[in-house]
Protein backbone atom coordinates (compact mmCIF):
# COMPACT_ATOMS: atom_id res chain seq x y z
CA UNK A 1 0.00 0.00 0.00
CA UNK A 2 1.01 3.55 0.16
CA UNK A 3 0.07 7.34 1.52
CA UNK A 4 -2.19 8.08 -1.54
CA UNK A 5 -4.24 4.99 -0.22
CA UNK A 6 -5.18 7.33 3.04
CA UNK A 7 -6.42 10.01 0.17
CA UNK A 8 -8.63 7.38 -1.45
CA UNK A 9 -10.47 5.86 1.63
CA UNK A 10 -11.26 9.54 2.46
CA UNK A 11 -12.67 10.25 -0.53
CA UNK A 12 -14.94 7.01 -1.44
CA UNK A 13 -18.14 9.29 -1.33
CA UNK A 14 -19.44 8.93 -4.53
CA UNK A 15 -22.15 11.94 -5.41
CA UNK A 16 -23.89 9.20 -8.03
CA UNK A 17 -25.39 7.51 -5.33
CA UNK A 18 -27.05 10.33 -3.38
CA UNK A 19 -29.13 13.33 -4.24
CA UNK A 20 -28.15 17.42 -3.46
CA UNK A 21 -29.72 18.43 -0.30
CA UNK A 22 -30.55 21.79 -0.88
CA UNK A 23 -32.16 24.89 1.14
CA UNK A 24 -33.18 28.19 -0.62
CA UNK A 25 -31.02 27.05 -3.87
CA UNK A 26 -27.92 26.45 -2.23
CA UNK A 27 -26.74 22.67 -1.45
CA UNK A 28 -25.85 22.46 1.96
CA UNK A 29 -25.47 18.21 1.98
CA UNK A 30 -26.38 15.01 0.39
CA UNK A 31 -29.52 12.09 1.09
CA UNK A 32 -28.47 9.01 0.01
CA UNK A 33 -31.11 7.58 -2.94
CA UNK A 34 -32.65 4.49 -0.96
CA UNK A 35 -32.67 7.08 2.64
CA UNK A 36 -35.15 9.82 0.72
CA UNK A 37 -37.98 7.08 1.33
CA UNK A 38 -38.07 8.45 5.43
CA UNK A 39 -38.47 12.21 4.28
CA UNK A 40 -41.07 11.60 1.65
CA UNK A 41 -44.08 11.41 5.05
CA UNK A 42 -42.35 14.82 5.91
CA UNK A 43 -44.21 17.16 3.02
CA UNK A 44 -44.67 20.06 5.23
CA UNK A 45 -40.77 20.13 5.67
CA UNK A 46 -38.93 18.86 2.28
CA UNK A 47 -39.66 18.97 -1.28
CA UNK A 48 -38.71 15.73 -3.08
CA UNK A 49 -37.81 15.57 -6.81
CA UNK A 50 -35.85 12.69 -8.56
CA UNK A 51 -32.73 14.72 -8.64
CA UNK A 52 -33.14 16.67 -5.49
CA UNK A 53 -34.17 16.94 -2.05
CA UNK A 54 -35.19 20.40 -0.46
CA UNK A 55 -36.28 22.01 2.55
CA UNK A 56 -40.40 23.90 1.58
CA UNK A 57 -39.54 27.54 0.80
CA UNK A 58 -41.93 28.41 3.34
CA UNK A 59 -38.94 27.58 5.84
CA UNK A 60 -37.46 31.21 5.79
CA UNK A 61 -36.23 31.75 9.08
CA UNK A 62 -33.24 29.97 10.09
CA UNK A 63 -35.12 29.06 13.79
CA UNK A 64 -37.77 27.41 11.89
CA UNK A 65 -36.36 25.43 9.51
CA UNK A 66 -34.04 24.14 12.64
CA UNK A 67 -37.15 23.19 14.30
CA UNK A 68 -38.80 21.57 11.61
CA UNK A 69 -35.34 19.82 11.02
CA UNK A 70 -35.51 19.02 14.69
CA UNK A 71 -39.05 17.13 14.78
CA UNK A 72 -37.95 15.03 11.85
CA UNK A 73 -34.74 14.28 13.53
CA UNK A 74 -36.56 13.44 16.56
CA UNK A 75 -39.27 10.83 14.45
CA UNK A 76 -36.62 9.07 12.65
CA UNK A 77 -34.29 8.81 15.93
CA UNK A 78 -37.64 7.26 17.94
CA UNK A 79 -38.13 4.47 14.82
CA UNK A 80 -34.97 4.20 14.91
CA UNK A 81 -34.00 5.26 11.73
CA UNK A 82 -31.10 7.49 13.02
CA UNK A 83 -29.16 7.29 16.47
CA UNK A 84 -30.03 8.91 19.21
CA UNK A 85 -29.59 12.17 19.29
CA UNK A 86 -26.45 13.92 20.97
CA UNK A 87 -27.88 17.12 21.85
CA UNK A 88 -25.22 19.06 20.58
CA UNK A 89 -26.38 21.11 17.13
CA UNK A 90 -24.38 21.64 14.07
CA UNK A 91 -24.64 24.21 11.60
CA UNK A 92 -25.72 23.81 8.05
CA UNK A 93 -23.22 26.06 6.23
CA UNK A 94 -20.46 26.16 3.55
CA UNK A 95 -17.43 27.37 5.96
CA UNK A 96 -16.68 28.10 9.40
CA UNK A 97 -18.36 31.93 10.18
CA UNK A 98 -20.53 31.50 7.17
CA UNK A 99 -24.20 31.93 8.70
CA UNK A 100 -25.82 29.44 8.92
CA UNK A 101 -28.92 28.06 7.26
CA UNK A 102 -30.64 26.10 9.78
CA UNK A 103 -28.81 24.19 12.63
CA UNK A 104 -29.43 20.37 12.96
CA UNK A 105 -28.93 17.65 15.43
CA UNK A 106 -25.32 15.95 15.30
CA UNK A 107 -26.17 12.88 15.05
CA UNK A 108 -28.31 13.62 11.99
CA UNK A 109 -26.00 15.23 9.75
CA UNK A 110 -24.36 11.85 8.05
CA UNK A 111 -27.53 11.57 7.28
CA UNK A 112 -28.25 14.50 5.74
CA UNK A 113 -24.70 14.65 4.35
CA UNK A 114 -24.10 17.84 5.74
CA UNK A 115 -20.64 19.31 5.94
CA UNK A 116 -19.56 18.59 9.62
CA UNK A 117 -16.22 20.79 10.60
CA UNK A 118 -13.81 19.60 13.02
CA UNK A 119 -10.31 20.36 14.80
CA UNK A 120 -7.45 18.09 15.08
CA UNK A 121 -4.23 18.57 16.57
CA UNK A 122 -1.13 17.26 16.34
CA UNK A 123 0.70 17.04 19.54
CA UNK A 124 4.33 16.65 19.24
CA UNK A 125 8.14 17.39 21.08
CA UNK A 126 11.62 17.90 20.07
CA UNK A 127 14.33 15.63 20.94
CA UNK A 128 17.90 16.23 19.55
CA UNK A 129 16.14 18.20 16.55
CA UNK A 130 13.70 14.75 15.61
CA UNK A 131 10.10 15.37 16.14
CA UNK A 132 8.57 13.08 17.93
CA UNK A 133 4.40 12.42 18.08
CA UNK A 134 1.63 12.03 20.42
CA UNK A 135 -0.46 9.28 19.22
CA UNK A 136 -3.69 8.51 20.78
CA UNK A 137 -5.27 4.73 20.75
CA UNK A 138 -8.99 5.61 21.02
CA UNK A 139 -11.46 3.85 23.50
CA UNK A 140 -12.00 0.19 23.41
CA UNK A 141 -15.71 0.61 23.99
CA UNK A 142 -16.07 4.10 21.81
CA UNK A 143 -19.02 3.60 19.44
CA UNK A 144 -17.27 4.92 16.43
CA UNK A 145 -13.88 3.31 15.28
CA UNK A 146 -12.97 1.75 18.65
CA UNK A 147 -9.53 0.80 19.52
CA UNK A 148 -8.24 3.11 16.69
CA UNK A 149 -5.35 5.72 16.96
CA UNK A 150 -6.06 8.60 16.30
CA UNK A 151 -4.58 12.26 16.42
CA UNK A 152 -3.56 13.59 20.27
CA UNK A 153 -6.34 15.48 20.14
CA UNK A 154 -9.62 15.83 18.09
CA UNK A 155 -13.41 16.76 17.92
CA UNK A 156 -16.51 18.08 16.14
CA UNK A 157 -17.13 21.66 15.79
CA UNK A 158 -20.10 22.52 17.45
CA UNK A 159 -22.10 25.91 16.69
CA UNK A 160 -21.37 28.83 18.58
CA UNK A 161 -18.17 28.06 19.76
CA UNK A 162 -14.51 29.31 18.37
CA UNK A 163 -12.45 26.90 17.38
CA UNK A 164 -9.59 27.59 19.17
CA UNK A 165 -12.01 27.65 22.11
CA UNK A 166 -13.28 24.16 21.07
CA UNK A 167 -9.25 23.18 20.26
CA UNK A 168 -8.42 24.11 23.66
CA UNK A 169 -11.13 23.12 25.59
CA UNK A 170 -11.16 19.30 23.86
CA UNK A 171 -6.94 19.46 24.90
CA UNK A 172 -8.13 19.85 28.31
CA UNK A 173 -11.04 17.53 28.16
CA UNK A 174 -9.44 14.34 25.72
CA UNK A 175 -5.68 14.86 26.86
CA UNK A 176 -5.52 16.53 30.10
CA UNK A 177 -3.29 19.72 28.62
CA UNK A 178 -3.74 22.79 30.75
CA UNK A 179 -5.11 25.44 28.86
CA UNK A 180 -1.94 27.73 29.50
CA UNK A 181 -0.11 24.85 27.61
CA UNK A 182 -3.37 24.27 24.77
CA UNK A 183 -3.02 28.23 24.02
CA UNK A 184 -0.14 27.42 21.96
CA UNK A 185 -1.88 25.70 19.74
CA UNK A 186 -1.49 27.14 16.31
CA UNK A 187 -3.75 27.00 12.86
CA UNK A 188 -1.95 25.65 10.20
CA UNK A 189 -5.14 25.26 7.75
CA UNK A 190 -7.57 22.61 7.00
CA UNK A 191 -7.82 19.14 5.03
CA UNK A 192 -11.11 17.88 2.92
CA UNK A 193 -12.35 15.15 2.56
CA UNK A 194 -15.85 13.17 0.92
CA UNK A 195 -15.91 10.15 3.06
CA UNK A 196 -18.33 7.75 2.89
CA UNK A 197 -19.53 5.57 6.11
CA UNK A 198 -23.00 3.32 6.90
CA UNK A 199 -24.43 6.39 8.25
CA UNK A 200 -24.14 8.13 5.04
CA UNK A 201 -22.25 10.94 3.66
CA UNK A 202 -19.79 12.95 4.91
CA UNK A 203 -17.91 15.66 3.12
CA UNK A 204 -16.39 17.26 6.01
CA UNK A 205 -13.61 19.55 7.06
CA UNK A 206 -10.88 19.73 9.28
CA UNK A 207 -9.33 22.00 10.88
CA UNK A 208 -5.92 21.10 11.58
CA UNK A 209 -3.40 22.72 14.93
CA UNK A 210 0.03 22.24 15.75
CA UNK A 211 0.84 21.86 19.13
CA UNK A 212 4.71 21.91 20.26
CA UNK A 213 5.28 20.29 23.95
CA UNK A 214 7.61 20.42 26.51
CA UNK A 215 9.19 17.45 26.71
CA UNK A 216 8.45 16.37 29.81
CA UNK A 217 4.63 16.84 29.58
CA UNK A 218 2.58 13.88 29.46
CA UNK A 219 -0.92 13.47 28.95
CA UNK A 220 -3.70 12.42 30.77
CA UNK A 221 -6.96 10.02 29.16
CA UNK A 222 -8.95 12.67 30.98
CA UNK A 223 -12.37 12.32 29.88
CA UNK A 224 -12.63 8.25 28.74
CA UNK A 225 -12.79 8.71 24.94
CA UNK A 226 -8.84 7.57 24.74
CA UNK A 227 -7.46 4.26 26.25
CA UNK A 228 -3.14 5.34 26.15
CA UNK A 229 -1.10 7.98 24.58
CA UNK A 230 2.09 7.13 23.12
CA UNK A 231 4.88 9.26 22.37
CA UNK A 232 6.11 7.68 18.89
CA UNK A 233 9.19 9.13 16.56
CA UNK A 234 7.86 10.50 13.29
CA UNK A 235 9.46 7.96 10.99
CA UNK A 236 6.97 5.56 13.73
CA UNK A 237 4.11 7.37 12.42
CA UNK A 238 4.85 7.33 8.83
CA UNK A 239 5.30 3.77 8.67
CA UNK A 240 2.46 3.05 10.21
CA UNK A 241 0.24 5.15 8.44
CA UNK A 242 2.14 3.64 5.14
CA UNK A 243 1.57 0.03 5.97
CA UNK A 244 -1.40 -0.29 7.65
CA UNK A 245 -5.20 1.32 8.23
CA UNK A 246 -4.40 1.66 12.16
CA UNK A 247 -5.10 5.17 12.38
CA UNK A 248 -8.76 6.70 11.96
CA UNK A 249 -9.52 7.43 8.02
CA UNK A 250 -9.30 10.73 8.44
CA UNK A 251 -6.36 11.07 10.85
CA UNK A 252 -3.95 9.50 8.29
CA UNK A 253 -4.82 13.16 6.37
CA UNK A 254 -4.01 15.28 9.27
CA UNK A 255 -1.15 13.55 9.96
CA UNK A 256 0.01 13.52 6.22
CA UNK A 257 -0.69 17.22 6.22
CA UNK A 258 1.65 17.61 9.62
CA UNK A 259 4.05 15.32 7.66
CA UNK A 260 4.87 17.85 4.11
CA UNK A 261 4.13 21.02 6.46
CA UNK A 262 7.12 19.99 8.31
CA UNK A 263 9.58 18.68 5.61
CA UNK A 264 8.78 15.42 6.65
CA UNK A 265 7.72 14.49 2.84
CA UNK A 266 10.39 15.46 0.06
CA UNK A 267 9.14 16.25 -3.62
CA UNK A 268 12.65 15.32 -4.78
CA UNK A 269 12.40 11.56 -3.15
CA UNK A 270 8.31 10.96 -2.73
CA UNK A 271 6.73 9.98 -6.18
CA UNK A 272 3.37 10.79 -5.10
CA UNK A 273 3.91 14.44 -3.85
CA UNK A 274 1.92 15.82 -6.16
CA UNK A 275 -1.06 14.13 -5.31
CA UNK A 276 -0.73 13.86 -1.73
CA UNK A 277 -0.60 17.62 -1.78
CA UNK A 278 -3.86 18.06 -3.72
CA UNK A 279 -5.83 14.92 -2.30
CA UNK A 280 -5.34 16.83 1.09
CA UNK A 281 -7.72 19.64 0.02
CA UNK A 282 -9.71 18.18 -2.88
CA UNK A 283 -13.59 16.66 -2.47
CA UNK A 284 -15.96 15.92 -4.10
CA UNK A 285 -18.41 16.83 -1.67
CA UNK B 1 -8.36 45.14 -1.31
CA UNK B 2 -7.89 42.05 0.21
CA UNK B 3 -5.81 38.98 0.15
CA UNK B 4 -7.96 37.26 -1.97
CA UNK B 5 -7.27 39.41 -4.56
CA UNK B 6 -3.64 38.05 -5.51
CA UNK B 7 -5.60 34.61 -5.28
CA UNK B 8 -7.24 35.97 -8.68
CA UNK B 9 -4.30 38.40 -9.95
CA UNK B 10 -2.52 35.03 -9.60
CA UNK B 11 -5.18 33.32 -11.51
CA UNK B 12 -6.26 35.42 -14.46
CA UNK B 13 -5.47 32.80 -17.06
CA UNK B 14 -8.64 31.84 -19.19
CA UNK B 15 -8.63 28.88 -21.27
CA UNK B 16 -11.16 30.08 -23.59
CA UNK B 17 -8.46 32.08 -25.22
CA UNK B 18 -6.38 29.52 -25.95
CA UNK B 19 -6.60 25.75 -27.35
CA UNK B 20 -4.70 22.97 -25.53
CA UNK B 21 -0.82 22.10 -26.74
CA UNK B 22 -1.08 18.05 -26.87
CA UNK B 23 2.00 15.70 -27.50
CA UNK B 24 0.57 11.43 -27.46
CA UNK B 25 -3.12 12.63 -26.50
CA UNK B 26 -1.83 14.14 -23.30
CA UNK B 27 -1.82 18.25 -22.95
CA UNK B 28 1.55 19.71 -22.32
CA UNK B 29 0.86 23.36 -22.39
CA UNK B 30 -1.89 26.09 -23.83
CA UNK B 31 -1.04 27.70 -27.13
CA UNK B 32 -3.08 31.32 -26.96
CA UNK B 33 -5.51 31.07 -30.39
CA UNK B 34 -3.84 34.37 -32.13
CA UNK B 35 -0.48 32.94 -31.48
CA UNK B 36 -1.40 29.51 -33.47
CA UNK B 37 -0.77 31.05 -36.76
CA UNK B 38 3.06 31.23 -35.97
CA UNK B 39 3.42 27.72 -35.69
CA UNK B 40 1.17 26.76 -39.42
CA UNK B 41 3.97 26.59 -41.38
CA UNK B 42 5.70 23.97 -39.15
CA UNK B 43 3.48 21.33 -40.51
CA UNK B 44 6.23 18.27 -40.15
CA UNK B 45 6.08 19.27 -36.58
CA UNK B 46 2.44 20.41 -35.78
CA UNK B 47 -0.89 19.12 -36.58
CA UNK B 48 -3.43 22.47 -36.03
CA UNK B 49 -6.82 21.62 -35.72
CA UNK B 50 -10.03 24.17 -34.55
CA UNK B 51 -9.72 23.38 -31.43
CA UNK B 52 -6.12 21.83 -30.56
CA UNK B 53 -2.25 22.10 -31.26
CA UNK B 54 -0.64 18.39 -31.05
CA UNK B 55 2.86 17.17 -31.83
CA UNK B 56 2.97 15.50 -35.03
CA UNK B 57 2.01 11.56 -33.71
CA UNK B 58 5.53 10.48 -35.81
CA UNK B 59 8.02 12.50 -33.28
CA UNK B 60 7.59 9.42 -30.85
CA UNK B 61 11.16 9.96 -29.18
CA UNK B 62 11.85 12.69 -26.61
CA UNK B 63 14.63 13.58 -28.27
CA UNK B 64 13.28 13.93 -32.09
CA UNK B 65 10.18 16.02 -29.67
CA UNK B 66 12.62 18.14 -28.21
CA UNK B 67 14.79 18.86 -31.50
CA UNK B 68 11.89 19.69 -33.43
CA UNK B 69 10.71 21.86 -30.95
CA UNK B 70 14.22 23.50 -31.01
CA UNK B 71 14.12 24.30 -34.67
CA UNK B 72 10.75 25.64 -34.46
CA UNK B 73 11.66 28.18 -31.42
CA UNK B 74 15.02 29.09 -33.11
CA UNK B 75 13.28 30.19 -35.92
CA UNK B 76 10.05 31.98 -34.27
CA UNK B 77 13.08 33.36 -32.39
CA UNK B 78 15.19 35.08 -35.05
CA UNK B 79 12.10 36.58 -36.42
CA UNK B 80 11.19 38.12 -32.58
CA UNK B 81 8.02 36.12 -32.10
CA UNK B 82 10.10 34.61 -29.17
CA UNK B 83 11.97 36.55 -26.85
CA UNK B 84 15.56 35.73 -26.88
CA UNK B 85 16.45 31.72 -25.89
CA UNK B 86 18.36 31.34 -22.62
CA UNK B 87 19.95 28.20 -23.19
CA UNK B 88 18.11 26.38 -20.59
CA UNK B 89 15.92 23.51 -21.13
CA UNK B 90 12.23 23.14 -19.39
CA UNK B 91 10.80 19.67 -19.26
CA UNK B 92 7.28 19.37 -20.39
CA UNK B 93 5.30 17.42 -17.65
CA UNK B 94 2.64 16.62 -15.54
CA UNK B 95 4.83 17.21 -12.00
CA UNK B 96 8.36 17.23 -10.93
CA UNK B 97 9.76 13.65 -11.47
CA UNK B 98 7.30 13.13 -14.07
CA UNK B 99 8.93 11.69 -17.48
CA UNK B 100 9.00 14.82 -19.59
CA UNK B 101 7.41 14.28 -22.77
CA UNK B 102 9.92 16.62 -24.40
CA UNK B 103 12.45 19.51 -23.19
CA UNK B 104 12.06 22.91 -24.49
CA UNK B 105 13.71 26.85 -24.20
CA UNK B 106 12.94 27.91 -21.72
CA UNK B 107 11.90 31.13 -23.00
CA UNK B 108 9.25 29.41 -25.06
CA UNK B 109 7.81 28.23 -22.02
CA UNK B 110 4.94 30.63 -21.88
CA UNK B 111 4.05 30.33 -25.41
CA UNK B 112 3.46 27.41 -25.17
CA UNK B 113 1.61 27.61 -22.10
CA UNK B 114 3.46 24.43 -20.44
CA UNK B 115 3.84 23.93 -16.95
CA UNK B 116 6.69 25.68 -15.51
CA UNK B 117 8.07 24.35 -12.15
CA UNK B 118 10.30 26.76 -9.29
CA UNK B 119 11.59 26.62 -6.38
CA UNK B 120 10.44 30.04 -3.85
CA UNK B 121 12.20 30.25 -0.15
CA UNK B 122 11.29 32.45 2.80
CA UNK B 123 13.66 33.17 4.71
CA UNK B 124 13.24 34.37 7.93
CA UNK B 125 14.49 34.95 11.84
CA UNK B 126 12.87 34.58 14.92
CA UNK B 127 13.22 37.37 17.36
CA UNK B 128 11.36 37.65 21.01
CA UNK B 129 9.20 34.61 19.54
CA UNK B 130 8.11 36.93 16.50
CA UNK B 131 9.01 36.27 13.01
CA UNK B 132 10.38 38.63 10.30
CA UNK B 133 10.87 37.80 6.75
CA UNK B 134 13.73 38.33 4.62
CA UNK B 135 12.40 40.58 1.58
CA UNK B 136 14.05 40.96 -1.56
CA UNK B 137 14.02 43.74 -3.94
CA UNK B 138 14.75 43.05 -7.88
CA UNK B 139 16.87 44.73 -9.64
CA UNK B 140 15.80 47.51 -11.43
CA UNK B 141 17.15 46.78 -14.57
CA UNK B 142 15.88 43.49 -14.60
CA UNK B 143 13.40 42.44 -17.51
CA UNK B 144 10.91 41.01 -15.61
CA UNK B 145 9.32 42.52 -13.31
CA UNK B 146 12.21 45.11 -12.41
CA UNK B 147 11.81 46.54 -9.29
CA UNK B 148 9.48 44.82 -7.44
CA UNK B 149 9.54 42.80 -3.95
CA UNK B 150 10.16 39.04 -4.55
CA UNK B 151 10.85 36.12 -1.49
CA UNK B 152 14.43 36.18 -0.65
CA UNK B 153 15.48 33.77 -3.17
CA UNK B 154 13.52 32.07 -6.11
CA UNK B 155 14.49 30.81 -9.71
CA UNK B 156 12.96 28.79 -11.91
CA UNK B 157 13.46 24.85 -12.20
CA UNK B 158 15.59 23.56 -14.89
CA UNK B 159 15.73 20.25 -16.33
CA UNK B 160 18.20 17.14 -15.01
CA UNK B 161 18.70 19.26 -11.24
CA UNK B 162 17.02 18.14 -8.24
CA UNK B 163 14.56 20.90 -6.63
CA UNK B 164 16.85 20.88 -3.12
CA UNK B 165 19.72 21.12 -5.09
CA UNK B 166 18.59 24.13 -6.77
CA UNK B 167 17.31 25.84 -3.88
CA UNK B 168 20.62 25.79 -2.51
CA UNK B 169 22.22 26.33 -5.70
CA UNK B 170 20.15 29.61 -6.01
CA UNK B 171 20.68 30.27 -2.26
CA UNK B 172 24.62 30.89 -3.01
CA UNK B 173 23.77 32.90 -6.11
CA UNK B 174 20.93 35.21 -5.09
CA UNK B 175 21.64 35.78 -1.34
CA UNK B 176 24.96 34.72 -0.62
CA UNK B 177 23.79 32.19 1.83
CA UNK B 178 26.35 29.40 1.83
CA UNK B 179 25.43 25.71 1.48
CA UNK B 180 25.94 24.83 5.36
CA UNK B 181 22.89 27.09 6.22
CA UNK B 182 21.44 26.31 2.71
CA UNK B 183 21.40 22.53 3.42
CA UNK B 184 18.39 23.52 6.00
CA UNK B 185 15.97 24.39 3.83
CA UNK B 186 12.55 22.62 4.64
CA UNK B 187 10.19 21.22 1.68
CA UNK B 188 6.67 22.28 2.51
CA UNK B 189 4.29 21.85 -0.24
CA UNK B 190 3.87 23.79 -3.63
CA UNK B 191 1.36 26.52 -5.06
CA UNK B 192 -0.45 26.28 -8.21
CA UNK B 193 -2.00 29.30 -10.02
CA UNK B 194 -2.49 29.35 -14.13
CA UNK B 195 -1.71 33.21 -14.84
CA UNK B 196 -1.67 34.64 -18.38
CA UNK B 197 0.97 37.17 -18.81
CA UNK B 198 1.59 39.03 -22.21
CA UNK B 199 4.27 35.95 -23.21
CA UNK B 200 1.14 33.46 -22.81
CA UNK B 201 -0.04 31.44 -20.32
CA UNK B 202 1.78 30.26 -17.44
CA UNK B 203 0.09 27.23 -15.31
CA UNK B 204 2.94 26.81 -13.00
CA UNK B 205 3.53 25.52 -9.38
CA UNK B 206 6.28 26.81 -7.10
CA UNK B 207 7.67 24.11 -4.69
CA UNK B 208 8.15 26.18 -1.85
CA UNK B 209 10.33 26.03 1.14
CA UNK B 210 11.29 28.07 4.78
CA UNK B 211 14.79 28.71 5.90
CA UNK B 212 14.71 29.86 9.57
CA UNK B 213 18.29 31.74 9.55
CA UNK B 214 20.36 33.10 12.46
CA UNK B 215 19.74 36.30 13.56
CA UNK B 216 23.01 37.62 12.33
CA UNK B 217 22.53 36.65 9.35
CA UNK B 218 23.05 39.34 6.53
CA UNK B 219 22.62 38.35 3.14
CA UNK B 220 24.52 39.53 -0.15
CA UNK B 221 22.93 40.09 -3.41
CA UNK B 222 25.35 37.84 -5.01
CA UNK B 223 24.58 37.94 -8.74
CA UNK B 224 22.62 41.43 -8.99
CA UNK B 225 19.44 40.47 -9.36
CA UNK B 226 18.62 41.72 -6.35
CA UNK B 227 19.04 45.46 -5.57
CA UNK B 228 18.50 44.96 -1.37
CA UNK B 229 17.42 43.10 0.70
CA UNK B 230 14.93 43.65 3.98
CA UNK B 231 14.06 42.40 7.41
CA UNK B 232 10.77 43.33 8.01
CA UNK B 233 8.24 41.92 10.96
CA UNK B 234 5.93 39.65 9.31
CA UNK B 235 3.07 41.79 10.05
CA UNK B 236 4.62 44.55 7.64
CA UNK B 237 5.11 41.80 5.21
CA UNK B 238 1.37 40.87 5.63
CA UNK B 239 0.29 44.58 5.74
CA UNK B 240 2.50 45.24 2.08
CA UNK B 241 0.45 42.09 0.88
CA UNK B 242 -3.04 43.14 2.04
CA UNK B 243 -2.39 46.81 0.78
CA UNK B 244 -0.29 46.48 -2.30
CA UNK B 245 0.63 44.71 -5.76
CA UNK B 246 4.38 45.39 -4.30
CA UNK B 247 5.12 42.29 -4.48
CA UNK B 248 5.41 40.14 -8.05
CA UNK B 249 2.58 38.66 -8.37
CA UNK B 250 3.24 34.85 -7.43
CA UNK B 251 5.27 35.74 -4.42
CA UNK B 252 2.26 36.86 -2.82
CA UNK B 253 0.78 33.28 -2.91
CA UNK B 254 4.24 31.82 -1.10
CA UNK B 255 4.09 34.52 1.70
CA UNK B 256 0.31 33.44 1.96
CA UNK B 257 0.87 29.54 2.18
CA UNK B 258 3.74 30.53 4.94
CA UNK B 259 0.98 32.83 7.16
CA UNK B 260 -1.27 30.17 6.67
CA UNK B 261 1.10 27.05 7.96
CA UNK B 262 2.60 29.16 10.77
CA UNK B 263 -0.63 30.41 12.39
CA UNK B 264 -0.35 33.85 11.07
CA UNK B 265 -3.69 33.57 9.66
CA UNK B 266 -6.25 32.11 11.92
CA UNK B 267 -9.64 30.53 10.75
CA UNK B 268 -11.41 32.64 13.63
CA UNK B 269 -10.91 35.67 12.41
CA UNK B 270 -10.05 35.96 8.38
CA UNK B 271 -12.73 35.81 6.76
CA UNK B 272 -11.22 34.59 3.82
CA UNK B 273 -9.59 31.68 5.34
CA UNK B 274 -11.37 29.07 3.26
CA UNK B 275 -11.26 30.88 -0.06
CA UNK B 276 -7.20 31.23 0.76
CA UNK B 277 -6.24 28.25 1.71
CA UNK B 278 -8.02 26.75 -1.47
CA UNK B 279 -6.93 29.29 -3.60
CA UNK B 280 -3.01 28.43 -3.24
CA UNK B 281 -3.91 24.76 -4.93
CA UNK B 282 -6.23 25.95 -7.64
CA UNK B 283 -5.32 25.74 -10.98
CA UNK B 284 -7.73 26.43 -14.01
CA UNK B 285 -4.49 25.49 -15.77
Amino acid sequence: MSYLDHIWACNNFDPADYVPFEIDGARVGWVRRDNVRYLAAHDAVFEIAESCVALVPALEAVEDRSAALAGVVDRLAADGTLPKPRSELYPLTEAFNDPPFALIERSAVPFFGARALGVHMNGYVRRDGDIHMWVARRARDKTSYPGMLDNMVAGGQPHGLGLRENMIKECGEEAGIPEEIAQHVIPVGFIDYAHESEDGAKPDRQYCYDLELPANFMPIAADGEVDEFMLWPLEQVAETIRETFEFKFNCNLVILDFMVRHGYLDPDTEPDYTDLCRGLHASKG
